[in-house]
């Protein structure tokens, strides 16, 4: 019997501008008898990034641009948010009904660049994604490292809508310690036929299994802990979980 | 702390048509002093469903249409393995360079229908997608129920790659006993703001956790049970979560 373990830490308090992730992680997880262990991996949502990088926009501050107000209008958003919105992004990949599926300004494909209205403490304000969720996933793994001498993988994960499929899943937006992307190829299967193309998105496959522990609504589990699943090492960035436009189909 | 379990099973024989799934299955779970429980989520290998099914076809038998030679030349693949891609879908959604992305008869669309190579015996032998995934979900979980008297949900998963974001995931493409889609619009984040639409596709995140675990050449796991998942109970289609063409920005 092969066995993961996926541990949701319970105890994490609510994350302000400038506090030590890694810090509280360590605290809960020591609270909550999970511990750190080396080759555990870390998925974090992104919301608590954000937050503690000062990356939350009140509206009230916000003048929307001209075209703002027209994609507002056919969207029937709020404009001051639609105007966030395409800051945050390299441009509209989709429109329809209600949706802005924008290209963020990492790669990232959707619905309103990430820019999102829950989790956030106020009415009027909303988080933005990391800067670069990368450096901040090899941030808080450095920090663990230097505060416990244990050897993790960070992920920070998000909730993203899909073309083809209804609901969302969890996908990765940023990585340290860990290849997201699992090459298989020249492995052999049960009869000894050798695979031919098999790159399996692991990154995106731990974001779904944490956010299954997570829930969307947090329900104040932020942080889970994955034990037991042996991992590619190295360093790597999200950005090779990215297609390039010209060679995506459905682009 | 929040915990969940994912357990592989390393001891099912190599599956033969006819084979009961659900006695193999359950036998492992004992053998390796997994068993099962109450509200488990047992996620299995395609490959294994479609053998037990008998959707196995030796292409020496395939006579291949002038059309999939056509499609066979442009894509460089065996145009009897394209006749068997062709007869499974009801339609080409993509092609591109080597790839062909099919919708099949049920609605998903993936590469090749779903016609699989691996873990298949023999050179020349290619496996189908079983005809009614759903149907197979419920029989296996009607016999584990007829067996132990446990209640559990049975998911039948594959990996499909996707747009936008390399690498394949696993996905669920039959469910019995669980809603795969979760709907917690009207629930609260933790600072009291209404969640406005958040769908999440659990089914297909249970498939992707199970698929860390059986890993893509399925190093002899083919079937995993996931433990401490609090799931939607009922009965339902994975029609749920094949979002209809003419609601699809991508299509």
């Amino acid at each position: 019997m092969k066995k993961m373990e996926v541990y949701g830490l319970e105890t994490i308090p609510i994350v302000k501008e400038g506090d030590n992730i890694a810090k509280l992680i360590i605290e809960a997880a020591k609270k909550e008898n999970v511990g750190i262990q080396d080759n555990d991996i870390i998925v974090i949502a992104q919301t608590i990034v954000s937050r503690s990088e000062g990356r939350i926009v009140n509206l009230k501050d916000i003048e929307p641009s001209p075209f703002a107000k027209i994609l507002a209008n056919e969207t029937r958003k709020d404009p001051r948010l639609v105007e966030v919105i395409l800051r945050e992004s390299k441009g509209i990949v989709r429109m329809g009904g209600h949706h802005l599926i924008m290209e963020t300004r990492h790669g990232f494909v959707c619905a309103n660049s990430g820019v999102d209205r829950s989790n956030v403490p106020g009415e009027e304000t909303v988080s933005l994604l990391p800067l670069d969720p990368d450096a901040s996933a090899r941030k808080i793994r450095d920090e663990i490292r230097r505060l416990t001498g244990k050897e993790v993988a960070v992920i920070i994960s998000d909730t993203f809508g899909r073309p083809l499929r209804e609901g969302a899943v969890g996908v990765a937006i940023g990585v340290a310690g860990i290849d997201p992307l699992y090459d298989m190829r020249g492995r052999k299967d049960l009869f000894g036929y050798v695979l031919e193309t098999t790159l399996v998105a692991i990154a995106d496959e731990l974001a779904s299994a944490a956010e299954l522990v997570m829930g969307e609504s947090n329900e104040g589990i932020p942080v889970v802990v994955i034990r037991g699943f042996k991992y590619p090492k190295g360093e790597y960035s999200i950005q090779k979980l990215l297609r390039p436009v010209e060679k995506d189909l459905f682009r």
